[in-house]
């Protein structure tokens, strides 16, 4: 049986908070055993990768650009999409769910297409309100709402 | 000098009023010798593709799937993408402003992308807030407010 | 009915010759009716182009970038993929045949992608020998054996 | 410091012979540490998976359809791109060199395309002779030039 697969979307750009809030997202995950997927850069991909790593997890980095070099070093496999922001279709559609962390227009972006797709989506520390997405405050709740929305 | 290429973006099925507004758009679209994007297919997209040609515009489709034939036959020109939902990064990329018409989760990943890349939106007949888009009840004026943001 | 389309590949740098055989048959195109695509840029990109404009032709480029700006002189309608070579997929597929001019490994990539996907191709002052592409010469000859391999 | 990824491409049908070599490549590029990319479908890349799994490597699927399940049951990581073959670009730009196993027209648009983007590709069993591909007999010979090449 393929492990649960989620990813983790969020500002290549953010504050500690964010920040923390994703690296508990990312241990949570690992702890699982579910595999992240993020867009591999900075800001929450990095902090989600990082608490994934530290705690022995798997991390897959979709990179917008073209070499494997762009991802931030918690990433274990980096796919090379040289596709911009048209990557983000691929992190959704390789997710059985999504967390977002806080976000701006680009995270917005990917929790619509994630709705669109039928795919659950739990928002957490953000300041979009959309009607369908599961709205947390808490990572270990997010994580545990995520996979309960698969099941 | 590269004419202007104005996106309209919105569901494939919607309700008639959403449509008459629609294929307004497209008919000022072509009026003023722009050149309509859209995704190819039906309800608004099909709409402002037939408003344009009734106009004799010039229409564009960015298919998702992977035939000519898929699209409405308003369409002058056909690109076969093969790309599903992915697709609509190209035709927020090929756009110099964008007019989402009404629309759901599609719509609104359309509206964030185009603002995370920077670009004009003019948004009418819509159920989303988004801060950063532009506000229109009027075919017309949505038209020259989505020209005026281009200028 | 939606007009035959119909992809020139080649080079973004070429010799003269290859130039000249290029812009005929851009020239040899827009005067049956049929629709240019191809990638938009430079060498056998821009001689193809150049000769359907002189002709009357329509135009289409699918651009590699992330700009309209980045297409010829000749293009009338910039595709902006943001997919670096992956747009060569979207060429060979929106193009009921193919017509390959000269060309390195980028244009074999899409000569093998179109006949992978049954798309008639036309082979013209290649080093390429591919068993199921048809060789021509003559640039006129070209557009007829595409056009009736389309038939 | 991030591990190798070698893509290996081929048919999605192959023969007896193809299966063996190409199982034989998965289970070489394992037990070197190596990280095996390919399409995540039948043929000689569920062969290649199978190699590289029972020598407990590690192996990625970049899809071209909508869903995980696509891939084959020797795919730990499942990529899913809904980009047709389009796709092809995402698993030689992931790649730091790919070795083809057999293969077809869709083959033959890897391998040139691999070689557009400059990395190095070894070709064995393949009726396909490119000036710029390395051409190998022996399964454990491919791993080791595709190895060497990288270095």
């Amino acid at each position: 049986m393929a492990k649960i697969q989620i990813g983790v979307i969020g500002g290549g750009v953010c504050d500690n908070k964010t920040e923390m809030i994703a690296e508990e997202i990312g241990r949570e995950l690992a702890m699982r055993g579910v595999i992240l997927i993020c867009g591999g850069l900075g800001g929450v991909m990095e902090a989600c990768a990082r608490g994934a790593k530290r705690q022995g997890g798997n991390t897959i980095g979709v990179l917008p650009g073209n070499s494997r070099e762009e991802a931030n070093r918690y990433i274990d496999f980096q796919i090379v999409t040289n596709m911009g922001h048209a990557r983000n279709a691929i992190v959704v559609a390789s997710s059985d769910a999504l967390i977002a962390v806080g976000g701006e227009y680009g995270t917005l972006s990917e929790i619509a297409l994630a709705l669109k797709m039928g795919k659950p989506v739990v928002i957490i520390e953000s300041k979009w309100v959309i009607e369908g997405a599961i709205r947390s405050s808490d990572p270990v709740e997010a994580v545990d709402l995520a996979l309960n929305a698969i099941a």
